[in-house]
């Protein structure tokens, strides 16, 4: 399965040339759209969802990754391969925390999910200055697809997981999403905050609650979500709108 | 097949999760996006445009539908048979229109389409409280769609399609979809109006026309849209914005 | 592969039921959505737009093309055989473009990309008045992907490169899509413009820079795109909002 983590949006071209790609070099193989709308540009951001969305996917997916401002510059492609999956991407930390998190999950003798890090040397006959992830970083993914091994050298995980900076912590406490339900998607693992946790952000206090309907309508909240991060809804309503809350605005962890 | 039908909207990671389900579960099965922007937490509008659009899909095809307001709550879980297609999805009318038809049409000895219903009592490992459409839903649409048997109890339709109420008729006169075009769609079959039929919606009178290309521009009117439904247009205008037409607002047949 | 360049937005549920005909008709072939946002009703922009993306795919492919503003009235429909592969959409001079470069490029003895055009005479049981891309020309593009020939009658090619009309020459100075980053693409190819060509556009006096990163942040520019169309930018800004440029609107070339 090669699934697409971009800030293409969901109209436009970009997407399907991609899938081209993918369905001339890997025939066959399931093509699953996971996030068109990624923070555009924001590779921080982008980050923490990813690796919030990634570990409920098969072993063996391949994570074809592109939010890519630095495109046409002087940034590595790389390959990575953490716990059992494969994502190819950009060096701009797109796949650090990803890294970060495989790396910290070792325990014991295996070695199956510990994070290795291929630079991609290889170049395509065509490479235009924009769209690498139709040129360069989908014709790799299909390779990895078709189970070959990542065109290019090894080299030490630490240089990648430094791409993330120093602002970049094991929890984001930002709104990194925004959904089609008016939703705000923190960067925080609700799994790391305590039960009693309460979250401020745009002058707002936030409890946790189990589900939606256990609340009054209208009433605000933070919950779990699905993927394990703490989301800022509003009952029957449009928690962004409702409450002020953009891409990117702080949040606040109280009682952590 | 298996065709999705919810309102998610056209982007977000949650379409691709529930792809990335079906794909593992039922490898090679051909998936389709039918329609992502369902009138959100709108089960009644959805019913009658699941129902229009549903007899094209060949016999055999799995209906994956997912508006679910009460996602988390008490409603049950259904697979329903009906005219030779599955539907999986929440109990709260979304299906009821559906197998009020097909039990409509039978007729002579067969008893093929006769709607029939399970209540999925199956539970996966992980449940999240807020995306049943990927951790239940789904795995059960892959299920069917693999020929297998529903998990779970059949029971008496009749107290399924008694989920939809009293005020859901055969015909909604309601407009339950603005698309692309801005044309607006009713929940009235076009067969059940005469030819002179005259449409009411936010104070215009509206005629019926064979086709956009037999009115002058700027003409309001209705026609028999490519799945049966009445809907209202302008021609090369946006009926939506021109009429003053929203999603839900009444409309009135005279002439009936 | 089948591809789909269409203008039915990328919501609502036209595309899944073209895609349910392609999987039933067509199984097992890929179905790629190319563009779902095509210039609405505007089969000229969309011509230069498809004749641009066409070239990339691999040859055998199947292009399904629906801009198709005259639907239900007299324009016929087509099957187009140009450059190795296949174009199925109504004769509206969407797919004159692509045969006019096609036979253009043809030189020495081989014919193999020399355009050819069968006018589709067939008709379904079953043929909406409003809805040709269902109904037409999705099952005449599925007959096609499995390899059988076009129904219908051979026809002269010049009597549908004559649809274009005299006023679409072979690039088209005017903005012929704005994309999700705000970029404003034109319809010109950046191979037919000199180096120090300069676009005048909305007032504004563009010259090209060869990427992004080339330039300070909210300079204005043009660069070759990924298709090789000229197209219009503001570094990290959304160039269609800050120069004000719409689609349709012209462009003048200096020192072509």
């Amino acid at each position: 399965m090669i699934v697409l983590f971009t800030d293409f949006g969901p109209s436009g071209p970009y997407l399907g040339q991609m899938k081209a790609v993918l369905a001339r070099d890997a025939p066959g193989v399931a093509i699953v759209d996971l996030l068109s709308d990624a923070p555009a540009f924001d590779a921080r951001s982008s980050a923490y969802l990813l690796a919030a969305y990634a570990p409920e996917f098969p072993t063996g997916t391949v994570f074809l990754c592109v939010v890519d401002p630095g495109v046409g510059g002087a940034r590595a492609a790389l390959a990575v391969s953490a716990a059992e999956r494969w994502y190819v991407g950009p060096d701009n930390g797109l796949i650090a925390i990803v890294m970060r998190r495989a790396g910290d999950a070792q325990t014991g003798d295996t070695q199956a999910g510990v994070p290795k890090v291929w630079e991609i040397a290889w170049r395509p006959e065509r490479l235009s200055a924009t769209f690498h992830g139709r040129d360069l970083f989908a014709p790799v993914a299909a390779r990895l697809a078709r189970g070959e091994s990542p065109p290019g050298d090894e080299r030490p995980a630490e240089r990648v997981r430094a791409m993330a900076g120093t602002d970049w912590p094991d929890d984001l406490a930002r709104i990194v999403y925004i959904d089609h339900y008016g939703n705000a998607v923190t960067g925080l693992r609700a799994a790391q905050l305590a039960p009693e946790a309460v979250l401020r952000a745009a002058g707002h206090e936030l409890r946790r609650a189990a589900r939606f309907s256990d609340l009054p309508r209208g009433a605000p909240f933070w919950y779990e979500n699905a993927n394990g991060l703490a989301e800022i809804a509003v009952n029957q309503g449009r928690a962004a709108q409702d409450l002020g809350l953009a891409l990117g605005a702080e949040v606040e962890v109280v009682n952590k």
